[in-house]
């Protein structure tokens, strides 16, 4: 799969014109399971040298609308990897204690740690994604200098995603690898997957009636996932969209991306030095010594 | 007291011709301490506002060479103000869990809330000072891109600078007030002070033979120390440069420069909308027709 072909450059993504869906002959559910499993399992071995050489981290965030499949994007492709040096945070409605620090903070308390994989279930994009589709929201903070609607501006949420690339290039200097994904669905995909949360009993806690209000103001969501997603698409730090109306062929593009990347890596075993092999000649003695006693 | 000649501007910061002790005929000892209590009322009363307002967060951030008063300005001057909504962080050598991670993670975890004032004693520069001077730490810390002395370039620190420059930015704009303090403290005095800790066995605990082997590195930390502040002093984010070599003048200057900063802040207590004074009317009437039965 050429998976580049997700990848979108700074300002030349038209949510309009990306796909929700592919065409692909090669995609029986049979076939794109299977290579999901090799997928995870290549990630699993990538995650033990992550973990051994201890000096990359991986930051993998996911957007998208309500039922994109975000959750269970997360529960197939990564349930074979190691949770020990694993981590998901999922961001919701800011607490009080998160709404009393810029957005960054409650964020940068997750990060993963270093040699570890973390993954982000929305991140603070929502915070120039939620914020600017109901700038309201943005009055109840008490931001300096932010009184109106009229002082949440153009030149607000610019300033948000100059703020943002710099973080991303701080984190990426210190060592993350950053890969964002925007699970991209079509309003009648979500309708149908509403639907269903609807008819299904145990699906029904999934669904609320603010899940359905929000789709009055989908277009307007598109325009600002547009917006963030330009602005903040980098070369060390992009955003893949990944048409998501078929849940287990995005589930496939993200496990691909993820794969080739990580194996990109510079991911060999800690070379041992001089010093820590005579040490560990010197542990072998003791052991060998054991025995003659 | 003319506080403007502490502040420093980006890039015209000459260490050695900045004073670290000033001649004031006004200066004896009583009218110092007077005037510090005076001024340490003042914040105690903007510290209220601050903290009713809820908008702006103040950060003082302190730095100097051992022993140059770091802890006993902090009594000093924040003994009078309301410890909640108030707290110091120490940033002494970092743990295993800080190193894995990012070096703006620990400090940011420590960050004030909104409407309080927070002390960094010591701070995230230390990572572009001790690492300057000693550079042969930033190789253990599995950075990707440093394994040699070689990577630890000018480079390296412009860049960390920068990040620097861009994090209190951010935080500008999300209302924290930054003020960064240089306690400039002479080699001669550095001698005196740590000679009355050895004399004075009560001071003892404060000093390791480690502080003195520091010594030999001197200048080459007021070489970096002249390189940090001129390149991250902004127009929102000054360092102002005290002379320390007197213990209570240098508080005298600090409690000055802290009043008139967060006096300057637009701190009336809020105004109550129509809407919450008509909820004060009924929380008063309910009050009154207690009284009734």
């Amino acid at each position: 799969m050429k998976t580049k072909q997700y990848r979108n450059s700074r300002d030349d993504f038209k949510i309009a014109k990306a796909p929700t869906f592919v065409e692909d002959s090669s995609k029986d559910l049979k076939n794109v399971k299977k290579k999901i499993k090799k997928n995870v399992k290549r990630i699993a071995k990538a995650q033990a040298k992550l973990y051994a050489r201890h000096e990359y981290s991986i930051l993998l965030v996911f957007q998208g609308m309500d039922a994109a499949g975000k959750d269970s994007m997360i529960r197939h492709v990564f349930s074979g990897v190691n949770p020990s040096g694993f981590n998901v945070a999922n961001f919701k409605q800011p607490t009080p204690e998160e709404l009393n620090h810029d957005y960054l903070w409650r964020v940068t308390r997750k990060l993963p740690a270093r040699g570890h994989i973390g993954i982000f279930n929305r991140s603070y994009y929502e915070d120039v994604l939620v914020t600017r589709v109901h700038p309201q929201i943005l009055l109840n903070e008490n931001l300096p200098g932010v009184h109106s609607l009229a002082d949440v501006n153009d030149k607000f949420f610019d300033e948000r995603y100059k703020d943002i690339r710099h973080y991303e290039d701080h984190l990426t200097k210190n060592g993350y690898v950053i890969l964002k994904f925007f699970l991209h669905l079509s309003k009648d995909e979500q309708k149908r997957r509403f639907m269903a949360r609807i008819d299904t009993p145990k699906k029904n806690w999934k669904l609320s009636s603010s899940d359905i209000k929000e789709r009055h103001y989908w277009n307007k969501y598109q325009d600002v996932y547009q917006k963030a997603i330009n602005a903040t698409s980098t070369k060390d730090n992009p955003w893949y969209i990944i048409p998501a109306d078929d849940k287990w062929y995005s589930r496939l593009i993200v496990s691909d991306i993820i794969t080739k990347r990580i194996e990109e890596l510079p991911l060999a075993y800690p070379e041992m030095t001089p010093a820590q092999e005579k040490e560990l000649g010197v542990a072998k003695q003791l052991l060998d010594d054991e025995d003659k006693y």
